[in-house]
């Protein structure tokens, strides 16, 4: 076991690596359920040059459990970054090319204000006194850090899973902000079963007493069986029975023979368990809360009366839609639909299916069809926009 | 809340309606472990006569978290039996021709020996001194239930999800003791999908303090929790997302607008919550811990050098597999693999895939088509057997 102690502040936001930017100090963030927040920080990171008119910058959205380091050295886990394959110098995402921005969203645990945040006005880590927020909220406070940069247009919004969610928010609401958009493995609403998995993710860690009714940060605990639980559960959902089947099928870990007991007798339990305990070190469990929610309560229709389309008038920007064949948490379906809505406002939009076994998690993987489109579109959108590199 | 100490032990073994035998108390059954048990209870319950020549003898064979209550109250919930719909005079298995035997797993809380009973050596629960347990061991106690009642050949075998495990179990173990077999929305082996789903709510339930490695009963504690969450993980795999959407969609629970915060605001949040809350009331923690291990250590070819179609050899049972085109714990593939294996053994089988939203728990519901299937199957079986009603 861990010391208990030992992390119980895994994420000690001062002194990670990367820009921080505090906002809304003078005026405060007016979030979507009227609460007001203010001032705070949105911690970020860079790549690449912005150029003379401020015309190359792509926002990369992350997804619920990633962060602001997609293209570097993770600086808590030590891993590469989520996105090294799309982001780099000669890569789809240029950075020889294009300033890369992107932001911890709000709500999460890596420097930007979340629940394991200080409250200036109490001294105190917010827990369950943090506004509850939404994609809208995380993207208007993006829209706050791209004012602070100085970029009134960008040239591209990115981004796989909750960040397809973000893509989307930023068409609708800020079209007139963006220049192209590639929502990847998303959905312009969650669905009942999606909604359903993240109850039992939340149920998982509100369960475990070290959750301290979410107060765990003061009373010097954390909830890490249940966090554990919560990730394994959604782990899953990343992935495809095929994927599943083809790393792990029933092979046993490390024994020729079932032990007929409640060990991890079979490789994919083993996976699962690491997979648990190690997002424990780097993810706060009330961050999860937060922003699970805010992913359920993401219904782009639903602000139209129920017209998806309406989200999307008059829209200038060009689109690129993705979708995954072995997607099941995201399926093509939800993607289409985004389609079809776009072409009722007669957008201008491509779209691709990528036909792979590797499910939802396939955004962050070695999938040369999607490396290749994103890269023709990119080039596409330079040559229409007029953007001087 | 529920008053913690209300219902330590809500399944008083000895008080349950129904019948009771002790077996295995001068030999006693050898798990595939290779441990032994015994003296040990099998709890079941009849409805139907059994006619002169004990030929009308049709064994229903339950899932994960069944019983021997098929077609009738059930003692606990007072709800209606888990098979009502199928069970009954004038039904499909209809009680006027037939003897329906229905017993709780090995392993189980309804009055079967399981770990939440008293070790006879010890005085004291089982816990996690009661051996692991096998679909295999499952069936070996049924066929001494069997042998208890006097009944050398039992016209049918029949169940769905586990049940289903438990009848190819019978046909490939115990062919010449089976007429015919009806396999429903079941699999020859566990998935790594399925078997990871298990190890989540496993270690959901260890998870909970309460649980007391195992020891709960003693300590007056239970694990309401942590079994809470795995019921809730659970309940969703047993659904689809179809069925999801038309039962629930995004509908509020209760309420006109978000509320901003972790309460139920969905009716698919509310439906689950209440799934699991239930569930802990009539069922017990660590058998939920032995039955998930049986159910992953199942594979049937693997027991036969990878060839499942050596399972059946020479077999002269009649089968009939069925499948759900939207159950996604046991797709059709699966049903398929079991029907390619039989008549790779020429074995006389027909297959049935049931076209249906309602995902893996339509062979609990309302599903003409299979009902319909099932009554002509059987008369089938009725005809060529001379079977004398």
């Amino acid at each position: 076991m861990t010391d208990p102690t030992s992390s119980l502040n895994p994420i000690a936001n001062g002194n990670l690596p990367g820009h921080h930017v505090e906002l809304g100090a003078e005026i405060p963030l007016r979030l979507d359920s009227g609460a007001f927040l203010g001032p705070f920080t949105i911690a970020f990171q860079t790549y690449g040059k912005l150029n003379a008119d401020k015309s190359n910058a792509i926002l990369v959205c992350h997804a619920l459990t990633g962060d602001q380091y997609p293209a570097e050295q993770h600086p808590v886990t030590k891993k590469g970054g989520w996105w090294d394959l799309m982001i780099g110098s000669g890569k789809v995402i240029d950075t020889s090319r294009y300033f890369v921005i992107c932001s911890n969203v709000l709500g999460g645990c890596m420097g930007t204000t979340g629940p394991s945040s200080v409250d200036p006005k109490s001294g105190k880590p917010y827990g369950l006194e943090f506004p509850v927020i939404t994609i809208g909220d995380m993207v208007r406070a993006q829209t706050m850090l791209i004012d602070h940069l100085g970029i009134e247009k960008l040239f591209c919004v990115i981004g796989g899973s909750m960040g397809a969610m973000q893509v989307l928010e930023w068409a609708s609401k800020y079209s007139n902000r963006i220049y192209s958009a590639v929502p990847i493995a998303g959905a312009p609403r969650h669905s009942a079963q999606n909604i359903a998995f993240h109850e039992v993710g939340r149920q998982a860690i509100m369960a475990d007493p070290d959750w301290c009714q979410g107060n765990y940060i003061a009373q010097k605990k954390r909830p890490r069986r249940g966090l554990a639980v919560a990730r394994m559960e959604a782990h899953i959902t990343y992935l495809s029975e095929p994927a599943l089947h083809r790393k792990f099928g029933r092979r046993l870990q490390e024994r020729d023979q079932l032990s007929y007991g409640f060990d991890a007798d079979f490789e994919v339990e083993s996976y699962l368990r690491h997979q648990g305990s190690s997002f424990v070190e780097r993810f706060d469990a009330n961050s999860y809360l937060y922003i699970t929610r805010a992913m359920d309560y993401f219904d782009l229709a639903a602000e139209h009366n129920g017209v998806l389309a309406n989200a999307f008038c008059d829209t200038n920007v060009r689109f690129c839609v993705v979708s995954f064949s072995s997607d099941w948490l995201y399926p093509t379906i939800e993607s289409r639909a985004v389609v079809h809505a776009l072409n009722a406002v007669a957008a201008n939009v491509s779209f691709l299916e990528v036909e792979t076994d590797k499910g939802h998690d396939a955004f962050l993987l070695d999938e040369p069809v999607l490396h290749k489109t994103l890269s023709g579109f990119l080039d596409g959108a330079i040559r229409h926009s007029g953007l001087k590199l």
